[in-house]
């Protein structure tokens, strides 16, 4: 199971909307094969390791991270690929979240004879698709916000420099944390100040999410390169409010218009909805600290991770990572729950999960 | 030496403007006499150590922790009793950083023909007197500033609620850390707000600092405990704009008051070279952001405790641990070097030492 918690993880971030998914087959002490699911639309993980086992799986044990789907989906259902293969065992890690299958897969299983057990490192398993379980359940995408300033909490100097605040190994980790989220989304102030690409620039080549820029009065120029360079897909999410004609213009560019409430900000909450409906299941968010604050706010962030880097730059007006109303009482406030501290090269990453006052 | 070092860690807050030193003196193997500097005017470690060790020490080998002085001071130098002593041998973790000093007990005690070792655990006994041997250098008292904030910043919500931004065991520490200084540092913003005893309150009983408020208007009032209840001595910063009757009402009271420039803000740098001269050799800034920032700002913080809660606030006009004017670019930051990180309860502490522009 540990094996096949590693293949899912090695495809963190390439199976879309789907869950990252491992499987191991095991007969007589020997492992006859091994699979992980790729992409979304194609094979799950049992499929691949029962295809690479052949004829040997009668009689084998299937480990697999994620209960096998019994619907038909995208694809046939792995439960009858299982029977098929007449495995003896299945071993799964943790029942499907999804409501569609939800222990139809191991009835299913069981119906047919086959021994079935349930919950071997499930607490890895969860956390390895906490975004997807969440986005299942929710019908919202998870949402990562990820900020990076001084320990002064600015993301800029006064003047509005801000390279670098953090050092390189912090800012190569972001761009591994872009590769593993399919949606990637800032503010119409971020978008303008630092006209950024968005994509993921790694050593090693690595996907770039969708590009979302919530944007209400709609902006964001044509010029800009999050319009005029579309190669991964930007969504504008904009009000009833913004200017007809200036939308029409960016769709002809090639970019995709939510149009989110009344105005005269996003509805973030039924943005966010319209988001999981084109199956972006996980958003990296890293705005500036309007947006920060906005979505924070709304209780739409699951998951912070916070880089400081070990310096104060000052200055009342330069601008920082959360700007929100607040609460008028520290008893109030946003917790962070199960912290977690890491160094990253000369920087710090404190991640958790928020909860929210009642 | 280890040994010696912790009996000098055990009395750091109880020597005043003097350095915590430890001794042991070892003969054949066992200890025959250990010691430790008490309070400020009584006997030093070595003489402690060789007063148990009685008729015994001669041939022995005294460890300490910092050079023996050879000056007479408020006591008859220690080269001169371990001469007197007829010990064999010392090993020294640093030389004395006290100009008085510096290297003159070494050599006294080399020419009566006692081996001398210096440098061991000499780190450990650098780090352990860091205040002392800032102080004694620069004439200037060694600045702690310890703030407690949320993750965004924040030492109260925006209605000014601050009760509690961090756990009991980070409060518990703060107040650990005020044992170990002997002087506390508030703004008068502080002053007015909480009407702060600035004590140390400890399940043991503990040494309280001297209780120092930058109040350049002398906005005190003589209602406030910090002047109504004068147990362990409260002293005043303020400048030569600030109204002479408060003036001499504090004093009356019992306050000390220092004049600091012409104002309109207390001169810091010439305040700090005058609690020197008290031998006020260490403080503990607590103060607001105002005072935080004008302290970092002018330089005159020689290390960061900064608590973090693991929660977030908001409010944009919620108290920041930081107001300062700050820099304009982000590589002129001011650096944390040597950078640690500790998890006190719930709670994060990130320590160092700053590194200001050039």
């Amino acid at each position: 199971m540990r094996l096949a918690l590693q293949l899912a993880e090695g495809t963190k971030g390439q199976t879309g909307a789907n869950p990252a998914v491992g499987c191991v087959v095991v007969k007589a002490g020997r492992i006859i094969g091994v699979g992980t699911h790729l992409r979304r639309g194609e094979g799950h993980a049992e499929v691949h390791a029962l295809d690479m086992a052949g004829r040997e799986s009668e009689g084998a044990t299937v480990y697999v991270t994620l209960e096998p789907c019994s619907h038909h989906g995208r694809t046939p259902p792995c439960s009858e690929r299982i029977i098929a293969a007449k495995a003896a065992k299945v071993v799964i890690a943790m029942q499907d979240p999804n409501p569609k299958v939800a222990g139809q897969g191991i009835a299913r299983l069981r119906e047919q004879g086959i021994g079935v057990a349930v919950g071997v490192l499930e607490q890895e398993a969860r956390a390895l698709n906490e975004d997807f379980i969440a986005f299942i359940t929710s019908g919202l995408p998870y949402v990562t916000l990820k900020t990076a300033s001084t320990l002064d909490g600015k993301i800029a100097a006064k003047s509005g420099d801000s390279q670098w605040v953090t050092g390189p190994k912090a800012r190569e980790l972001v761009h591994t944390l872009r590769h593993r989220h399919n949606g990637i989304m800032v503010g119409v102030g971020t978008a303008l100040t630092d006209d950024p690409m968005l994509t993921t620039r790694l050593s090693v080549p690595g996907l770039s999410p969708r590009r979302i820029v919530a944007d209400s009065r709609l902006r964001l120029p044509l010029t800009s390169r999050l319009v005029s360079d579309n190669a991964s897909g930007t969504i504008v999410l904009t009000t009833e409010r913004a200017d007809r004609a200036k939308l029409r213009e960016l769709e002809k560019a090639g970019v995709r218009v939510i149009v989110s409430g009344a105005g005269p900000q996003v509805d973030l909450r039924l943005a966010m909805r319209r988001l999981a409906e084109l199956e972006i299941s996980s958003i990296l968010l890293e705005g500036g600290g309007r947006l920060n604050g906005a979505m924070l706010q709304a209780r739409l962030v699951n998951k912070l991770r916070l880089f400081f880097a070990p310096k104060i730059i000052g200055g009342a007006s330069a601008p920082v990572s959360f700007e929100l109303e607040g609460w008028e009482r520290m008893a109030d406030a946003v917790q962070l729950d199960r912290m977690e501290v890491e160094r990253v090269g000369g920087d710090l990453c404190i991640s958790g999960y928020p909860i929210y006052p009642v």
